[in-house]
């Protein structure tokens, strides 16, 4: 049988919440790679610190993480190619994905560029939308709910168009955005229902109304859940 | 320590799609609860089927689950009495949860009546979504998509409105809603792109472009991915 890439979803951050799958597949991975930034520690590889073993070969992947520049494809390419060596070599190789892979990951742009020429399986997770709404002790939707995911670096517009149709919403990757948004709730109604979470199921966890947020400090993994409708579930 | 409620995340399908986490506190629980039909076996539970041992308390909550009926108020009032009963007698219960608790789930019903006066702990799990795009080698979203998820039995207007103002869509709960979807999509020009999903990691997963779907056949774990600017990831 001829060796795989994985695209393991690792979950929002409690290494806990890694499903069963994803750690048979990264303990049986004589590759391990993963996205860093171009400094410092990989947040996917902290993740599972405690199952990646000396005999494991790693293969960071550098890049710019914070959002403000769309990575580049180079940094991609090269981590493709780099993949598909092991591969050719005969060695599995477990591409880690915090969250879920196909949510808002980097693993779709490795997947683009190999998934045509080699075995790519992938490995869901539990993304940061379930882990916030944990976190924040509220339902993200219920039966009839339009919900809407959006990133918070869409303009004042085109988020406040989505937020008048949706039931419920989440607005992602917050970081220097925040007061952006914080002002746009504010103006269409909808910051008293909403919630802050950042770094949920991380020991750093923190839920706070957006009022008593400090926005200078926001990180980009963050999000505001909020629901039009009240609480539809009870 | 007082006895806890867990509302347990077990992932779409596939038994090892269920978390370390939601695993460990599923067999550590004296009690096991699960949403489950009138009559037959709960899919829920058969997920972790293989993890229950016979010294567990099993508590069936049984209630119309394919979406056609709001499932009765009386069922989870009696219900939640059942689950109090057992944790104020010492006993940890485990409701387990398909998917993610908090993603168009029933747990949250539950959590209304109960959170107040017990300690619930909720374990977020793998939803449908993730294990749909994995199913369909396509990722949900990208970058700056604002992302719907948009239940099948909303009617063809708020169904319309919101699919021209979203990047990607997944349309969830489809059953017998299918074939009206489909016609919407198809004459607002979406249905080309778009994919149908189900059962997503369970073995009898299927993926199938809309015009190959049976519409008589539909079940109610299904969902239409869909991306209007086409692949943005590439």
């Amino acid at each position: 049988m001829s060796a795989r890439v994985f695209g393991l979803g690792v979950g929002p951050g409690d290494p806990e919440l890694i499903t069963v799958k994803a750690l048979a597949r990264l303990r049986a991975a004589p590759v391990v790679a993963y996205p860093a930034p171009e400094r410092g520690p990989s947040f996917a590889r902290a993740i599972v610190a405690r199952w990646v073993t000396p005999a494991q070969i790693e293969l960071p992947i550098r890049m710019p993480l914070d959002g403000a520049r769309f990575p580049a494809a180079a940094v991609y390419d090269a981590a493709a190619v780099a993949i598909a060596a092991h591969v050719a070599a005969g060695r599995d190789v477990a591409v880690l994905c915090q969250g879920d892979p196909f949510f808002y990951g980097s693993f779709m742009y490795l997947f683009a560029r190999l998934a045509a020429a080699h075995p790519v399986e992938i490995v869901p997770g539990v993304s940061s939308l379930g882990a916030a709404a944990a976190a924040a002790r509220r339902p993200l939707a219920a039966r009839a709910d339009a919900l809407a995911v959006l990133p918070a670096l869409l303009d004042d517009d085109e988020l406040a168009r989505r937020l008048a149709l949706c039931d419920a919403a989440a607005i992602i990757k917050l970081g220097r955005h925040f007061a952006r948004v914080r002002a746009l709730l504010d103006r269409v109604g909808l910051a008293g229902d909403a919630v802050y979470v950042e770094r949920a199921s991380l020991a750093a966890e923190r839920v706070l109304p957006l009022d008593r947020v400090a926005a200078d400090a926001v990180p980009y993994f963050s999000m505001i859940l909020l629901h039009r409708r009240g609480a539809a579930w009870r």
